[in-house]
C-alpha cells in the first residue's frame, strides 16, 4: 500500500501511523468472543485518518479511492464483532472527531456522526429536557454514528424498539466511495440501506435521531430466589403499559454476586436479579406492582445514601453483564439469542435448564412488533470451539434463533441470508469494494452456502497480518 | 328532602335550584343511548352545589350528611352512562369551580379534579413541553376527575393503555362522606378503589397525573377501498415500535362521508379511513410505512393550507364519531366491544361481515397488557331494545365481550361481577350510601344475579321523578 502518496493527497488532514497508535485504534471490543480474538487479533490497519468535516471526508475517500485503499470507518470502537476492524488493512477512518450536536428541536437532535451518546444527551437535556431514545450500555463512550452502524438497540429498546425499526432514525447523511464521492441524504425506509451495514456501503456523517422526554431515571434491582420468577417478574413489568421503565434486564445467579463486584454487597449469591430502569413519576406504581411479587428490593438508587462508586443500572445490563463477568473471569463468553414470542419466558427456562450454570442466564426484555418480547445474552463458561458451536445448534433445534457474536460478518451475525437492499446500494456506491472489505459475504463471495455450520473466513483477512 | 335547611348550612357556598339549570346540570351525554334516554330522561337533582375548595366540600358533605341528602358528583358531564345523573335527586355536586393546576414537575401535574383536560394541557406544554397520557375525545370540555371517575382511557391509549393501568393515575385525593368528613390520599394500587367508580365511594377533588412530551401532532386521514384494510393498516402502524401515534381510529364506509361533514370532502362515500394522529418527527417513517400498503392519504393537517372550521382528528374518533353520526341521524346508537388479542382483527371482521351496514364499524387501538389490541365502538343503527339484546348476545356468543353502554351501574356497563375493592371501600367512606346512589348494584342488591339478560332496575330512580 502506497501509504506516502496517500499521506502526501491528505496534507492537512490529520493521520496517525503510529503503530501502537494504529494498533489501538484497529480494535474493538471483538476479544469477548474467543473465536474472534484468535481470528482478528492480528488486525490491524495502516493508518489512522481523523477528518473533521463532511468536506475532509470526501477528501479522504477520494484519495483512498485513487490508491486502491481500503476504507473501514469506527467511531469510538465499542463493537462487539471487529465491526470497524480493518480486515484487509489501509485506512481506519475515525469520526471521532466529527462529534458536533448541531441542532436540537422537539422529538429530534442532528448530530455529527462522531458525537458520543452521553454527550448528545446532555446537550439535549439541558436544551430542553430531552433525550435519545436507545442506547448500548456503552452509552458513555460509543459515538451515535457507529451506534446506528454497528448496533440493534439497547437500553430503551423496551419503550421503543429495535434501532431497524421504523421511526428510530429519522435521517442519515453519508459519503459515498467513487472517484468523486457524494454526499447523499437518506429518509424514511432509505436509512435501512446502510443501518447496521458496518460501514461497508457508506460512511455516515451525520445523522438525525428521534428524542423523547428525559427523566431522571431510578435504578431499582430486585431479588428472587429462582431465575424464574425473576424472568416472569421481568415479563410481567414489561407488560405494565403504565409503568415508564427505560430498562427490565433479568439476571441469574451466581453472576450479581460473583460479577457485580461494586453492588455485591447488595445480593446473596443465590440471589437471580432484575436490574430496572424505572421513571420517577412512575416510581409508587412500580413499588405497588412489586410488592405483589415475590421479589424483594435489593437495592434503590433514589434511597441511597451515597452512589459514589457504584456505576449505573445500564452498566450492569445489555453486553455490560458480559464485561463485568470476563473482568473476573477471563474464560467467560456470551451468545445472542431470540426466543420465539409470545412463549419466550417457557424457551428462556428450557435453555436454562437444559445448560445449567453453564450458561448463566441473562435477558433483556425488548419491544419487538407491539410486543414484548426478549433477547437473550446468557454467559457461557467457554471450554471448546466445538461445543459452542454444540450450544448454537441445541438452541436452534430447540426453536431459538442465534445471532452469533462470534463471527465478523453482517449474514452470520444473524440474517443467514443476503440484505438485498445493502448489496444493491453497495454496487451503487462502493463499486471497487472498498469500503470496510469482508464484512457483507453477499459481496465478497455471491455463492456462499449459509446452511454449512462452517463460519465464512474472508481472503483478505491475511492482508492484515 | 329539607333542601331549604340544606341551604342555610350551606350558607356562603355556591347553590343554584332554578329548576332549569338544575335539570340541564343533572345530565350528560345519556341520550347516546336510546335505553338510558328512556330510563333517565326525568332524572333531576334538587340543587347545584359548587364548592370551591376542599375545604367547602368538606361541608357540603358534612351537611347532606346531616340531612341525608344523596350527593352525585359532577365535572362537566360528558359522561355517556348517567355517570353524574343523581338518580335519587338531592344535590349535584359540581366540581367544574375547582379547577386550578397545581403544580407541574417533570413527568407530572397536580390538578384540582374540576380542571378542564385541554386547559391543564395548555399549562404544561407552556410551562416544560408537556401533555397528559391520554383523553377522551371530550379534551376540550372534559374535566381531569370526571374523566378519572367516569372514563376509562381514550386517545393516547394506543401508547399507554387504560386509565385503570398502574402508573397512568398517580394520586387521587378523596372526600368522604361521613359525619365528619375526611380528607384521604390514595396511591400506588389504592388509586384503583375509587378509579371509574362513578363517584360512588368518594369525592376526588385533587388528582396527581403523569405527563409526558408533548408534541404539535400531526392529523393523518388513510383511505382505503374495503374496511379490511383499514383495520389491518391500523394494526399494523400499531406494532411499529418505532413510529410515534396518539390516534389510530378505522372507520368503515359509509360513516367518514355521510357523518363528517366538515371532512367530507376528503372522502369518497364507499370510502373507509384510519384517522391518525403522528408526532411530527415519526411523519417521514409513517410516510414510508404508509406507502407500502393500498392507503391512500386522504388527508394531511401539516399541508393543508386553511384548517379553519375543521374539528381536530380526535374529534372524529372515541366517542365523536357516535357523535357526528347522531347529528345526521338520531336514530343512531352504539356499543362498546373487545375483540380477542392476538386474533382481533378476525373478530372484528367476523362480525362486520355478520351485521354489515346494521353495525358501520369503529375500532380503536389500544395497547392492552403490553400488547396491541382493540376497542370497537361500532355504529349501531337502531330498531328495537330487543334487536340491541340480540346483537349483543351474537356478540358474546363469538367470543366478543361487551362493555354495554345502555346501562347505568357499574357492574352492567362490563365487569359483570362485583369490585369487592370498590365495594369494601364505599363501606368505609360512605357508610350510608349517599354517594351516587343506584350505580353500583353490589351496594344495592348484593344478592343480584348477573347471570340474567335483564337491565338492573334501581328502586331509588323513581325518587327523582
Amino acid at each position: 500500500m502506497d501509504i506516502s502518496g496517500l499521506k502526501r493527497d491528505l496534507d492537512g488532514i490529520k493521520l496517525e501511523d503510529h503503530p501502537a497508535i494504529v494498533q489501538q485504534k484497529s480494535r474493538d471490543f471483538y476479544w469477548y468472543s474467543p473465536i474472534l480474538k484468535r481470528q482478528l487479533d492480528h488486525v490491524k490497519g495502516d493508518a489512522i485518518v481523523s477528518p473533521k468535516s463532511d468536506e475532509e471526508v470526501i477528501r479522504v475517500l477520494a484519495a483512498c479511492h485513487r490508491h486502491g485503499v481500503p476504507v473501514t470507518p469506527r467511531g469510538t470502537g465499542t463493537g462487539n464483532y471487529g465491526q470497524a476492524m480493518p480486515l484487509s488493512g489501509g485506512v481506519v477512518l475515525s469520526l471521532a472527531e466529527m462529534n458536533a450536536v448541531k441542532s436540537i428541536r422537539p422529538g429530534r437532535v442532528v448530530a455529527q456522526a462522531g458525537a458520543v451518546l452521553a454527550q448528545i444527551d446532555r446537550e439535549t437535556r439541558a436544551h430542553s429536557g430531552q433525550e435519545l431514545r436507545m442506547s448500548p450500555s456503552t452509552y458513555n463512550t460509543a459515538s451515535i454514528g457507529g451506534f446506528v452502524a454497528g448496533g440493534s438497540g439497547g437500553v430503551g429498546s423496551i419503550r421503543w424498539g429495535g434501532l431497524r425499526d421504523l421511526g428510530n432514525v429519522i435521517r442519515l447523511r453519508i459519503v459515498t466511495m467513487e472517484a468523486e464521492p457524494k454526499v447523499m441524504e437518506l429518509t424514511g425506509e432509505d436509512v435501512l440501506k446502510v443501518m447496521h451495514a458496518y460501514g461497508t456501503n457508506g460512511i455516515i456523517t451525520e445523522v438525525e435521531m428521534p428524542l423523547t422526554a428525559s427523566y431522571d431515571w431510578v435504578d431499582v434491582i430486585v431479588g428472587f430466589d429462582g431465575f424464574e420468577e425473576a424472568v416472569r417478574f421481568g415479563n410481567d413489568l414489561a407488560v405494565q403499559d403504565g409503568i415508564l421503565a427505560k430498562l427490565i434486564t433479568p439476571i441469574a445467579a451466581p453472576i450479581p454476586y460473583d460479577y457485580f463486584k461494586r453492588h455485591q454487597k447488595y445480593f446473596r449469591r443465590e440471589q437471580s436479579i432484575v436490574v430496572c430502569m424505572i421513571a420517577p413519576h412512575a416510581i409508587d406504581a412500580f413499588l405497588a406492582f412489586t410488592s405483589r411479587s415475590k421479589g424483594e428490593i435489593v437495592f434503590r438508587a433514589d434511597k441511597e445514601p451515597d452512589l459514589k462508586g457504584l456505576p449505573p443500572a445500564y452498566e450492569l445490563a445489555w453486553n455490560h453483564t458480559t464485561l463485568r463477568a470476563l473482568r473476573v473471569d477471563p474464560t467467560i463468553t456470551y451468545l445472542q439469542v431470540r426466543y420465539p414470542s409470545p412463549d419466550h419466558v417457557d424457551y428462556i427456562m428450557a435453555m436454562a435448564k437444559r445448560f445449567g450454570d453453564e450458561l448463566p442466564g441473562h435477558v433483556e426484555y425488548i419491544r419487538f412488533d407491539g410486543a414484548i418480547g426478549t433477547a437473550g445474552l446468557p454467559l457461557v463458561r467457554y471450554t471448546t470451539e466445538e461445543r459452542l458451536d454444540e450450544i448454537i445448534r441445541i438452541h436452534e433445534d430447540n426453536g431459538c434463533w442465534i445471532f452469533n457474536p462470534h463471527r465478523y460478518t453482517l449474514e452470520e451475525g444473524g440474517m443467514k441470508q443476503t440484505d438485498e437492499v445493502q448489496l444493491a446500494f453497495k454496487r451503487e456506491v462502493d463499486p471497487r469494494g472498498l469500503l470496510n472489505p469482508g464484512k457483507m459475504i453477499a459481496w465478497e463471495n455471491p455463492d456462499y452456502d449459509y446452511r454449512t455450520s462452517k463460519p465464512f473466513l474472508f481472503k483478505g483477512l491475511q492482508r492484515a497480518s
